[in-house]
């Protein structure tokens, strides 16, 4: 872990009773993980919680302090389970507003017949807060402070976060080698404790799989600094070597 | 929302820097909001933290306190990164120690010559702790108070909670209706409002989609009664004939 640079933080909050159910299976975790460590932000944790005013309020509170950047993904659309606009108003404690801009957006996507008050209702956001642009559907996202709320439908909330990283100040990008082979976790542990102890400021990972018909497990590196990664990559092959096993794969990202 | 009933809550922590990287997505979440619903026992919330003590320690002690049942998953493994066991002790204030059981299983799995320590360290548990079965790869899970510690690997812990329904003690099992249709979410808003205000003991949720080249949107309504639950769903039929839509599908589970 690079514990001596200083690094930019942050954590998504999923909002959605149809993610906890388990009638959804959250589409959205992987995509920003990946995106924010390209733009050499870490995501430090994730929170999947309820469609509940205080949940959102608390979760929230709790987490605009401890992160550098939160994103909320869900609760945006138009109905009465959609109150995460109103409930970060309150995290808040700012009013809701209709802005004008947004009101503007869905009369031109919806049309004056079909502009209804429910659809209305998406263009309320927090006194304070910037829309964010949302080229699908027109109801916008919004930023306030350091909290980014984004839709939860994959294709929208993609495109809405696209459309933001250039407002997202992040350190040095994350970078990562996997090395991958036919040997178990087990016969690999304590070599790969040694390498680690060596390289400090690599995270290194073990994540064992079974594909095409065969158990094996990737070691996956992560860091800021190539030299650091690429030092402790060649350790990981050595040591596969030295113990007869097999490489099978290594991607750079 | 039957808040006149008690519920028996529960918390997911899910342990693992792979998950927050986007390296890797959680398959594990929806399965056991889904087992739990069906137990009567009703998930609140997930998290998502990575493979370090104090993340560790924290959100254990934390969540475990709030919820009637946390579950782990994840960092159970031979490897330096799995440090889920230990850290989970230290959240109990308690000492680790090897589970006699636990060595004999990983003896019968491994054979002398291939138990090594980093294996054998997978029978390390809290003091006080129970060890959950683990038909797959006998390295066991544990449960210590109302903490249950299972396997990251899905098809592992999928099998290691099998084994513990039986041992947990939900309120009704939680029974949902799903009504879909072509219409919008924005026709269909106001209308579903007023139901959910007349059924106040049904969670009605809505959930746009797009598949099979066209959008409609699921209602799913949520709760432990059959009558309040087919009422609602009737006034969701009828709402959905009144604007016109069609009803495309509707599943009981």
């Amino acid at each position: 872990m690079e514990t001596l640079h200083k690094r930019v933080t942050a954590c998504v909050i999923i909002i959605g009773n149809e993610i906890l159910s388990g009638r959804t299976s959250d589409a959205n975790l992987a995509y920003l993980g990946q995106q924010l460590g390209e733009l050499g932000i870490h995501l430090y944790e994730a929170r999947v919680i309820p469609d509940t005013e205080d949940a959102i309020v608390n979760t929230v509170n709790q987490c605009r302090r401890i992160y550098d950047y939160v994103f909320t993904t869900g609760g945006i659309g138009p109905t009465h389970d959609d109150i995460t606009s109103q409930s970060i108003a309150k995290a808040f404690g700012v009013p809701i507003r209709r802005d004008a801009e947004a009101v503007t957006r869905l009369k031109a996507f919806y049309g004056p017949d079909d502009l209804n008050e429910a659809r209305l209702r998406m263009a309320n956001v927090p006194k304070g807060a910037r829309i964010i642009d949302n080229p699908v559907s027109a109801a916008p996202g919004f930023e306030i402070e350091n909290v980014w709320v984004l839709a939860g439908v994959p294709a929208i909330m993609r495109v809405m976060f696209e459309g933001i990283t250039h407002r997202l100040t992040g350190g040095a990008p994350i970078l990562s080698r996997t090395v991958s082979t036919d040997l178990s976790e087990g016969q690999i542990a304590d070599g790969l404790k040694m390498i680690q102890a060596r390289y400090p400021n690599a995270n290194i990972g073990s994540y064992p799989f079974f594909r095409q018909q065969r158990f094996g497990v990737s070691i996956v590196l992560r860091g800021i600094d190539v030299g650091t990664l690429d030092g402790a990559a060649a350790d990981v092959h050595a040591l596969v070597t030295e113990l007869g096993g097999a490489l099978l794969a290594e991607s750079k990202v």
